[in-house]
C-alpha cells in the first residue's frame, strides 16, 4: 500500500498565506503552517510599525446566517471596514473589497493599490470581512466545532453578505445611493470579486480580479500546470536550481531508508519534532513543497516592507544555494537547508523548524480547508518530470474520503463550475483579470481577454496579486502597466454607470 | 378591532391556477380553492379527452436537496418530461419550461405555444418539475410537514436543479452536448425563466418570461396596480359591470346585520355552510375577490378548450349579469351570483359553492403559500375608488405575523429583490418578456424594453400568458404577432449561440 500522500493531490489554501500541502499527513500542517503565522506576524509588525498607516474605521452588519433558507432565522455581525477619507460625496465611486479567507485586516493592509488610487478617484474604500473568517463567526466559537455550523460556509452565502452589505451601506450613507461600486480582490477574494459582477451585476459596475484561479476546477486546465509554474519560477532564478529541488526527494528517500540518515536529516535541518516514521518523512518533503510553492507566491521584486523583510527575488536568494544538483545527498541536502532558511530565518523566535505544527488560532486556514472540502475542490498533481516535485495524481475519491473523515462533509467537484458557468462566462461584462507570469496560482487564471469588457492583463514579472500591492520603487514597469489599465478600466465603468448604462 | 383581512393585503396565488385570497381568514381557501380544482379537473380531462395528445417521456433525475449547503447530503427525484419527435440531433435547440408551482404536466399541457414550435425549431422539449410539487418532493410526505423540511423550497434552489438537470442532460443525450437551450415559463415559471438567464447564462442562451411579474415585489411597482387592472377589464367589459362588483361589498356587508340577511345570502348563493360569522362573511368576499381576479386571469378569446369549456372572453359574459349597479342590495346580489355562476357552474358535480374548502391533496397551493411567505413578498392593496374592491392596506408586519403563524417563517422583503437585482437588470441579455393587457399580473411586470436584448412585449388583448398557449382560430391579432417575434428572438439566439457570441 502506497502513503495516501503519494499517490494523490495536494490541497492549496490560497491568499496572502497562500500555502500548498498534502492534504492528508500534513493536514494538521495546514491548519497553522510556519509560513502563514510568519506572514501574519510579520504582518503585524507592519502595521504596528506604521509604515502604512491605513486609517480606517471598523463597523459589524447584522447578517442573515442563511440567506437561501427560512428555517435558521438567525444573525450574525459581519465586520467591515470603511475608509471615506477621500471621498466625493456625494456620488463618489465604492471600491469594495470581496474579503476572501482571512482577517480582513490583512488584506485591508496588504491592498495598498486601493488606498494608492482612492483619492484619484475619489473613491470611499470598503473591505468587507467573509463569513467564518477573522471576527466574522457566525455561530462564535461553535461555529467549526461541527458540519452543522459550518453549513453556511460558502462562497454563495458569502457573494450575498457582500450584496446585502452593500444595499445597507447605500441606503444608510448619506450621498452613497447613486455611488458606482466595484469589487476588488485578490486570489480567493479575485474569484469572489468576479463571481460577485457575475451574480449581482446590479450590485457591483465592474470588478478588479486579481490572481483569480477561477478555472483551477474539474477539468477545466490541465492539473499539472500549477506545479510547472513554480518549477519555471525556480529553473529561471539560478541554474540548477530546479534540479537541485528535483533531485532531493530521492535523496531525502534514500537518507530515510536508516534511522541514521533520519537522525542526520533531522540534525541538518534543525527539526524540533526528530523524522522518526515514514509518515514523518511524507510530512516533511509535503513541508518543503509548500516552501518553494510560496515562494514562487511571494516572489516579489522588492524587499517586503514589514519589519524583518524579505530580499527582493527571494528565489533568486534561494537559488544561490542550489547550484549544484548532482553534488551527492547530504551536500545537496545541506544546500536544501540553506535554501529553505531564506524563507524561514526571518522569524523571530524559531530556534527549530516545525514541520507539522498544530492550529493555535489561525481560524483562516480551518476555514479554506473546509471550503476545499466541500465547494473548492481543486485538482492538483505533478509528474516530477516537467515539474520539480515528487509525482502524484490527482484521486477525487480519495480526496472526498478524507474530505468525509476530516469534517463529516463531501466535496461536490462539479458545483462550482455548474454555478459559476465553468469556461463559459462570455455574456458577462466588465471584469478585469490580471494575473502574475510567476504566479502558481495563474495556472488556474483568465489570461486571454474574452471580450471587450472581460479584459485579462498578464504581468509576467508579478507574483502573487503583485498589482493589489501599494507601489513600490523597485515595481516592474509591467505591474505599473496593470495598475495604470486598472484605473482606466474602473473609471470607464465609473464613467459608464453613471450614463445609465450598466 | 378590525378583522385581519379588512385592513391588511392579500396574498395571491400565481400560474394557470393563480388565485388571490385574503392570506388570513381565507388563508385556508387558497389551499384548495374551487377554480383551483375546477381548473385542475378540466385540465385532466382535456389530457383524457386527447385534443392534445402531447407525446413525451417521463424522467427522474436524482437532485441535491440542498445545493448551498454540505451538511444536509440528502438527495431526491426530480420528475422531467422530454419530447424529441422533432428533434434535430445533433445540436438542435432544447427549449426547456422552468416548473413553476404546481404539477409539471399542468404546465407541460397547457403550454401548447412549446408543441406548436417544435419542428420549426427543429427542439427537444423538456418541461422540469419545480421541486416541492407534483411528484418532485424532496422528503415524501413529510415535506410540508414543517419548516425544517421546507427549509429548500426557494427560487434560488429551483434555478440551481434546472442548472444542474441541464447539465446532466446536455452530457448524457447523445447529441445534446452544443445544444443551444432558451428556457420557457409563464408567471411564476416566467419569473424563474428570467431569472434563471439572469444568474446562468452560461446555461441558457436566452429567455421567453411570459406574464412574469419580477417587480411586483418591495416598492418596484405600486401596490394597487393589479386589482385597478382587473377593474378595467370589468369595466371594458360591460356598461355597469366594475360599479355593480364595487356597489356589491357595501351591500353584503348590509346584508351581513342581520341573520335573515346572511341567511339570504346563503340561499342566494347555493353555500355549502352559511354563512355565521364576520369571519365567515370575510371569508366569503375573499372568494368573491378571487374570482374576479381568476376571471380576468383566463379572460381567453376562445372557449377553453375543455370537457366542459368557459366561454370565450367570460367576462363578458359574466358582465351581461351586472348591467345594473344600483338597483338595490338583493337584486344586486343576485346578479353577482348569476356573474359568478359564469365561473362555477361548470364543475361537474358541485351542488353547492364551498367557499372555505379545505386541501385535499393539492399541494401547489401549499408550496406557494409557503413560497409568498418566505422569498415571493408581494405588496397588494386596494382602495375602492380606482379599483371595484374593498379598500385593503399593505400591512408587512400582520402579514409577517400571520406567515409565523402558519409555516414558523417570516418573510424578508427585501431579499428577491436583492439576489435579482429589482429594476436594475439592465447589463442582463436576451430575456424577452411578455405581458397582457388584461392580465392583473402585467402590474409587475416588464412592459418595455430596457435594451435591444431585454425585449418587452405586450398583447393588449391578452390574459395570463396567452402567448404560452397553443394556436386557435380565434386568438387576436396581437398574440400572433407576439409568438411570431419570440421565435425570431429563439431563432436569433440560437444563431448567437453557433457562432460563440453568448
Amino acid at each position: 500500500m502506497e502513503f495516501p500522500c503519494s499517490n494523490t493531490h495536494r490541497a492549496i489554501t490560497m491568499g496572502i498565506s497562500s500555502l500548498p500541502g498534502c492534504l492528508f499527513l500534513s493536514w494538521s500542517l495546514l491548519l497553522i503552517s510556519p509560513a502563514w503565522s510568519f506572514l501574519i506576524s510579520r504582518q503585524f509588525s507592519s502595521a504596528q510599525s506604521g509604515i502604512h498607516a491605513f486609517q480606517y474605521e471598523t463597523f459589524y452588519y447584522t447578517q442573515q446566517v442563511d440567506h437561501f433558507g427560512f428555517f435558521e432565522d438567525l444573525t450574525f455581525k459581519q465586520r467591515y471596514l470603511v475608509s471615506d477619507t477621500h471621498w466625493k460625496n456625494p456620488g463618489g465611486p465604492i471600491l469594495f473589497y470581496t474579503g476572501n479567507e482571512g482577517d480582513i485586516t490583512l488584506f485591508c493592509n496588504n491592498t495598498g493599490f486601493m488606498w494608492d488610487i482612492a483619492e484619484e478617484l475619489g473613491a470611499m474604500l470598503v473591505f468587507a470581512e467573509h463569513r467564518y473568517y477573522g471576527e466574522s463567526m457566525p455561530f462564535g466559537d461553535l461555529s467549526f466545532s461541527d458540519p452543522k455550523h459550518l453549513n453556511y460556509l460558502t462562497s454563495e452565502q458569502a457573494l450575498a453578505d457582500f450584496a446585502v452589505l452593500l444595499r445597507y451601506i447605500k441606503t444608510t450613507i448619506s450621498g452613497a445611493q447613486d455611488s458606482p461600486v466595484i469589487a476588488l480582490g485578490g486570489s480567493y477574494g479575485g474569484m469572489l470579486a468576479a463571481w460577485f459582477r457575475m451574480k449581482y451585476p446590479d450590485v457591483v459596475v465592474g470588478a478588479i480580479a486579481s490572481s483569480a484561479p477561477i478555472w483551477q476546477f474539474e477539468d477545466l486546465v490541465p492539473c499539472n500546470t500549477y506545479y510547472q509554474i513554480v518549477t519555471n519560477d525556480f529553473k529561471n532564478s539560478g541554474p540548477g536550481c530546479s534540479e537541485s529541488v528535483r533531485n532531493s526527494w530521492a535523496a531525502i528517500n534514500r537518507m530515510a531508508e536508516t534511522s541514521d540518515g533520519l537522525q542526520w536529516l533531522s540534525g541538518v535541518f534543525h527539526l524540533c519534532s526528530p523524522l522518526k516514521t515514514k509518515e514523518d518523512v511524507i510530512s516533511f518533503k509535503g513541508w518543503l513543497s509548500e516552501t518553494w510553492v510560496s515562494l514562487a507566491m511571494v516572489d516579489y521584486p522588492y524587499a517586503a516592507n514589514f519589519l524583518e523583510p524579505l530580499p527582493a527575488w527571494p528565489i533568486q536568494v534561494v537559488c544561490k544555494f542550489l547550484k549544484n544538483p548532482n553534488g551527492g545527498d547530504k551536500e545537496l541536502l545541506q544546500n536544501i537547508y540553506q535554501a529553505v532558511n531564506v524563507y524561514y530565518n526571518y522569524t523571530s523566535d524559531a530556534e527549530c523548524l516545525n514541520t507539522s505544527q498544530t492550529a493555535s488560532g489561525s481560524l483562516g486556514d480551518q476555514g479554506w480547508n473546509y471550503q476545499a472540502c466541500t465547494e473548492m475542490v481543486m485538482p492538483f498533481c505533478s509528474d516530477g518530470v516537467t515539474d520539480m516535485f515528487e509525482a502524484q495524481t490527482w484521486d477525487f475519491q480519495a480526496y472526498s474520503d478524507e474530505c468525509y473523515k476530516q469534517w463529516g462533509v463531501r466535496p461536490r467537484s462539479s458545483w462550482i463550475t455548474t454555478v459559476y458557468g465553468g469556461k463559459n462566462i462570455t455574456s458577462h461584462s466588465n471584469i478585469l483579470f490580471s494575473n502574475g507570469g510567476l504566479d502558481p496560482w495563474s495556472a488556474g487564471g483568465v489570461k486571454e481577454s474574452l471580450s471587450e469588457s472581460l479584459v485579462a492583463i498578464v504581468i509576467p514579472e508579478g507574483a502573487h496579486h503583485l498589482d493589489l500591492r501599494s507601489n513600490n520603487a523597485n515595481d516592474p514597469k509591467s505591474v505599473l502597466g496593470a495598475r495604470a489599465l486598472e484605473v482606466e478600466y474602473m473609471k470607464k465603468w465609473i464613467k459608464q454607470a453613471r450614463r445609465g448604462k450598466i
